[in-house]
Parts: C-alpha cells; structure tokens; sequence
C-alpha cells in the first residue's frame, strides 16, 4: 500500500520537469558500452547458427571462439574453462545444481551446501529448491556487521562434517559492496576436497579477479553488469571439473550447457569484458574517488545518516541507512527528481520486505527498510553526485514526515 | 575423419570464388527482420532492468509487457500464459522437467514420460536425464514412413496405464516438416487429465496456430526461428498450471523463470512475432510454392533422388536421400558452391552418425546418411532455387564419386 501509494505519487510529481535522469543503479544493470554496443549491432545483421557446418555456420562459430577467448583473457582462465549461458542466474543455477548433483552421485553424503548469509536470490534459491526438493541439506554461514562472511564459522562447519557438496560464496556483495575473504574460504574448502563457486556478478570488470589465480573451481559473470548485454552470462568452469547440466539438449557448451549459442550478444559480452578489463584499474580509481566524494557529501547533508558495509569493497557501490525513512520512498521521491537508485527491498511484491542482507549484518528490521544503495558505472561522472546531493537533503526529510504522518 | 577431409577440402575449394551465398538453412536459424532488428537496436541504447521501480525500469518493464502482449496475440494466448526463456531449449527443460517434478510430486506414480521417436535432442535429452537421474520412465512412440506419430500407439500406452506426467509430441519435425496429429494427442491425454506439451520451434509462425483453441498445456517458441534474435524463447503455459521451475533466483516470471529479463531480445521477439501473425498466409503461400518447385527441379535434376516427409507439412522444409551420396559431403561441396543447407547429423562429432528422426522412419542408416535438408524463410527467393538447381546435380553426382572411392 505504502508503495502503491508513493510510486503514483512519484508519477504525478514533478516527472514532467525532469529531463535528464542520473543514473545511479549500475549495480542493477549498467548501459551498454559504446564498442560493445557497435559489435553487437554489426553482428544482429549477420546470420548463422554456430552449430552450422557451413560457411555462415564457421564464421557465426569463430566469432563466438574470438569471444570466449577474449572473456578467458579477462579472467584469466583458459576459452575451454568458459561454459556461456543464457544469464548470470542461469550460471548460478548450474553451478550450484551441477555440483551438487555431481556430489551426491559421487557419494550420497555429500549432500550439505555450505553458502552465506548474505548471498543474491539466484544463488539463495537454487540452494533452497535443493533442500526443499533434493533432500539437501544448506548451512548459511554469519557475517559481521560489515557484510563480511565469518570465516573462523565457515571453517568450524566445514571440520564439524566435511562430507559437503559444495561451499558457495558471493564474491562481492551486491547490496553494500563487502568483499568476501574468498581466498580464505577457498582454502579452507580444498583441504577437504570440497568444490568452491562464487557468484563474481558486481565484482568482475571491477576489481582484479585471476580465475586461475584464486583456483577455485566455478565463477560466475554476467554480461549487463559490465556494459555488456543482458540474457548473456558465463560460468567459467575448471576444466576436469565435471557437472551435471541444468538444460540438456543439443550439447552446446561441452555438452553442459544446451541451446543455440547466441553468437550476437557472446561477441559483445567478449567485447565488454576485453574493455573492462582492459580499464579496470583506471575505472576502479576514477570510482572510488567519486564513491568516496558520494559518500561524505550524502552524510554531510543529511542528518542521522549512516554509510554501510566494509573499506574492503567494491570501487562503486555506496550504501546508507536513513533512520526514519522508507528506502521505498526515497527511492521514488529520488525517481521523481531524475535520480535513479534502489533497495534491496521487494517492494514490487506489494509489501516492503527488509533486506536479508541486511538483517544478516545485525541491522532491525526498520533500519534495513530506511535503507538506499547508488551504485556507480563506468560512465558516471561527478555531476550525478552533485545532482544526488542538490536534492538528497530534501528527499530524505519529506520521507521522514511522510514516514512520521503514515505511523499517526 | 570423413567430415574433416571434407570440411578442409571444401575449405579450399572455390569459395574465394563465391560472393553471395544461398542461404537454404532457415530452419537452423533465419536472419532477423528488418523491423525486429531496428526495434533491437534501439532497445540495445537503453538503460534498464525491468525488476527496478525507477524510471527506467518502469519504461523496460512497459517494453518487456506490450511485446507478452504481441506475442500473446501472434500465438492467441494471454499475456499472463507467456513465459519468458533465454531460448527453445530452456523452454522445453522447463516445460519436460517443470511438469515432470509437479506431477511426481501430487503423485509419485505418475512417473512415465510419453513423447516421439522424432523429437529434437532439446526434449529427448531432458526426458533421458529424467530416466537416468531422477526415476522416470519413458515410452518412445513410433511414426510412419512420413515421420507421423503413429496416433492409435500413442492411445494404447497411455489407456494401458494412464498414470503418465505428461506427453510431450512436437509440433511438426525439424528435419523432414511433417505436422504432427496434435489435437487427437490432445484430446487423448486429456481425456485422462494427463496434460500436453508441444516443441513449436519450427511451427510457430509458419502455420496457423492458436493456443487456445488447441486448449494444450505448454507450448515452446523461439526468436531466432522467426526473424527474431538469438537467445530468447518462450513457453507458453495456461493460466492454472503449476511448474516447478528450472532456474532459480530472483522470482521473475510469475515465479517460473527466473534470471533478469533481456528487454532488448523480448521487444525484438514481439515485433517479429507480430510481424510473422501479420504475414502468415501470405508467406506460407509463397514458402509452399518456392519448396514445391525446389522439391521438382531438384527430383528432375537428380538421377536416383527421393524427396521425404508428409503432404502435411511445414511450407518452408523440403527434405531429399539422395542414395550413394553422403549428406554431410553434400552439405559441404554444396557449401563451397556458396549454397548453405543441412544434415540432421552430428558430423561436427567427427563421426556421421545418422539422424534418429530418419531411422524412425524406417530409413536404412546409409539412406539416413544420405540425406540433406533445404529450409526456405521468410526472406527466400526463386533465385536461391535456381542457384541450388544449378549446382545440385554435378555436386550429388561428385559426392556419389567420392563415396565410390572411399569404399575401395
């Protein structure tokens, strides 16, 4: 109601007077890169199914190895530990269902998934639909007020019973931006032989990531988080690893992934993430100094304003709670001005949900819904800061009394 | 090694002398339309992840609802029956597995699969991993000479135990375009409440079809078989029926599919949904009598040749065995012609093995290997037979040669 109520009201306010819009939700999805955009447009007009033996077939084929290599090089692994899907939720599904089923063939005990608290709704649900279904067993381990996964918890469940199907961790939250300590998880799990897999959505193209560095033995991108295309994903796969397919049918991917490749959208996920890695270092300077420059002027506008999450984070994303207000209301107050954000929240389900993720980091129920996240992109410049802060001071008052005249 | 000498061979042959290719592959992927591709490309320089409540995601969210609303009236259904996949084959898992775990589940009984001998490995190799992994039992039911399901077969398995989860008969063939006796299958499943799945890849948009009036289950389409784009499908499910999902994650699609949604691919799916609804007769005119003619010529051409299938039958197949000669020798001489076409076989495998759709029908595994499939689309034109005619003869004859030789 509370929601139905702001969005119309959002609707009606000043939208007409607002021309151009700041874009602060990257971490939702970002804009296409320009070259990413260009190769996906040249390829559109082109034809070919790369399963084809003929001519159209061979080039369509080509262009999607160019782009499999290209993906490899920004991730450091090899093309043939490159599994392209259809979306990072779809990698997640496969990762963790694969594995699992995997395992549990292997032997019946290894039916337990160890994951965190605090992971997204693509990773928390294949793992509940496991339990519900499969006769799996989840541990979902703490994290501190942070955002940071507790190690020491995660190592005492793995040596409590190391007869685990596999331990999955995000490698980046994508609520507050905390990096998880992934190495150490990684650790931890291969002395037992167990499988690792994290869900890299927000951190690839932002922060370095070595796939064969970290040796851990499932990673999963995505295309529109790094200026590449949506219904593209990867999960980079070690290559003796084997998996129990999510979609079957004409063997595609090495036969763990079935489905007509989608050669237009590989070539620019190739093109999107050659570039993002190519610039990352670059990208995640000119970030964080503006995420930096964000956060300061957020708090020095608004009283009682507080900034959530770890100094080990992503370089774009900027977390706050504003006590006494909805993030729901912020959100479309903000919308209303031009200034695009967003909350953890399910708003859209009609009642607005906490975060878990926030939960999980200690926060009350009310302090997670007085909660907003502005995530940064490549192409953000400081005018969408300075945009945010003309008017954040305001926003967050006229929520707080329509917070205090809702509760009369 | 056949296919590897052939490929290389056909590699070097005169195809620097070729400049316009005869595309005759429709049925493997088309071209998108003009009007598809603009509306994609437009789409592609946009911003937003139709699940957030700001400004952008409001706009992707309209785009993603008027283009369910295309294709709900291209397919005669209701937009809240249109679920969108990332393509054909994730369709038909869901709609084999969905339907599979939902009925085991009311009753663990209910635990046979019954489909055709001639479905596409994206429902073969999901009800074979049901059998394999999960418990399930299958029955292949056999087809006629023109690759129809045999009907009154059909009927007796399923009166000889009607605890069957689901049936699930294609739509009409991929290799040779026979239609399949859909509304009997129907009516006999329904009768004892067993519910219905088609794959209409193949069908959707080339003959008529109303998801209403068939009253079926499911029912799969696919962009990229419409002049649509690569990597996005759709199952159609009537309003009451539950499916256990397949992908896991952020709830999108009423629950059943989960994954961000592609905006750009499912506006580009409307359109050319919409535009196939809009042209259908007059294109399947067209396609029958192209097909009629190439299916002469080539006869009259070509000592020793048989044209396959049914008189019900897509518009745009036509499908020969020409004897002594190796279908994947002529894909490949024909492709060096710059005439582009298809085996139904796995020689990209390394070794030919024969299509199990010809084998159903009755086809010698030489005859079987022997065949090739010319597919017209939307965009075909008398040249491409004429191109196809010109060159056919002198290449089945070359291929009958090197059979010849290979077998001293």
């Amino acid at each position: 109601m509370w929601c139905r109520k702001l969005r119309q009201e959002s609707k009606r306010a000043n939208l007409n007077d607002v021309t151009v819009s700041t874009y602060l939700d990257h971490a939702a999805t970002t804009p296409m890169s320009d070259i990413a955009r260009i190769a996906m447009i040249d390829e559109l007009g082109k034809i070919g199914n790369a399963s084809s033996l003929h001519g159209s077939g061979r080039r369509a084929r080509k262009v999607v190895e160019e782009a499999r290599e290209a993906i490899a090089r920004a991730i450091d692994a090899t093309p043939g530990e490159i599994v392209l899907t259809g979306s990072g939720t779809e990698a997640n599904n496969l990762a963790i269902k694969g594995l699992y089923w995997k395992r549990v063939q292997e032997d019946p005990a290894n039916n337990r998934i160890i994951s965190s608290s605090i992971e997204h709704h693509a990773v928390m649900d294949p793992i509940q639909w496991l339990v519900d279904h499969e006769g799996a067993q989840v541990t979902w381990v703490s994290v501190n007020e942070r955002a940071q996964l507790n190690v020491d918890e995660l190592v005492a469940e793995i040596e409590r019973d190391p007869k685990v199907a596999l331990v999955t961790v995000m490698f980046a939250n994508n609520e507050v931006g905390t990096l998880q300590p992934i190495t150490r998880i990684i650790e931890a799990a291969h002395k037992y032989g167990i499988p690792v897999h994290t869900d890299a959505v927000q951190a690839f193209g932002k922060v370095p990531l070595s796939f064969k560095d970290l040796d851990i033995d499932a990673l999963t991108i995505s295309g529109h988080k790094i200026g590449g295309p949506l219904g593209i994903g990867a999960l980079i796969v070690k290559k003796n690893l084997d998996l129990t397919p999510v979609l079957h049918g004409g063997g595609q991917e090495r036969d763990i992934r079935s489905g007509t490749l989608d050669t237009p959208a590989i070539r620019a996920l190739g093109v999107a993430a050659q570039e993002a890695h190519d610039h990352l270092s670059e990208r995640a300077v000119r970030m964080s100094a503006l995420r930096a420059d964000l956060t300061a002027r957020v708090l020095a506008e608004v009283p009682d304003s507080r900034s959530n999450g770890d100094a080990e984070t992503l370089p774009g994303i900027s977390h706050f709670t504003f006590v006494g207000a909805e993030g729901d209301a912020l959100l479309l107050l903000l919308d209303a001005q031009g200034i695009e954000s967003s909350t953890g929240s399910a708003c859209s389900a009609g009642v607005p949900r906490p975060s878990h993720v926030l939960v999980a980091m200690g926060m009350s129920e009310t302090e997670a819904r007085a909660s907003l996240r502005f995530s940064l992109g490549f192409n953000s410049i400081s005018a969408d800061i300075d945009a945010l802060v003309s008017v954040i001071g305001g926003v967050v008052e006229r929520a707080r009394r329509a917070g205090q005249v809702s509760k009369r």
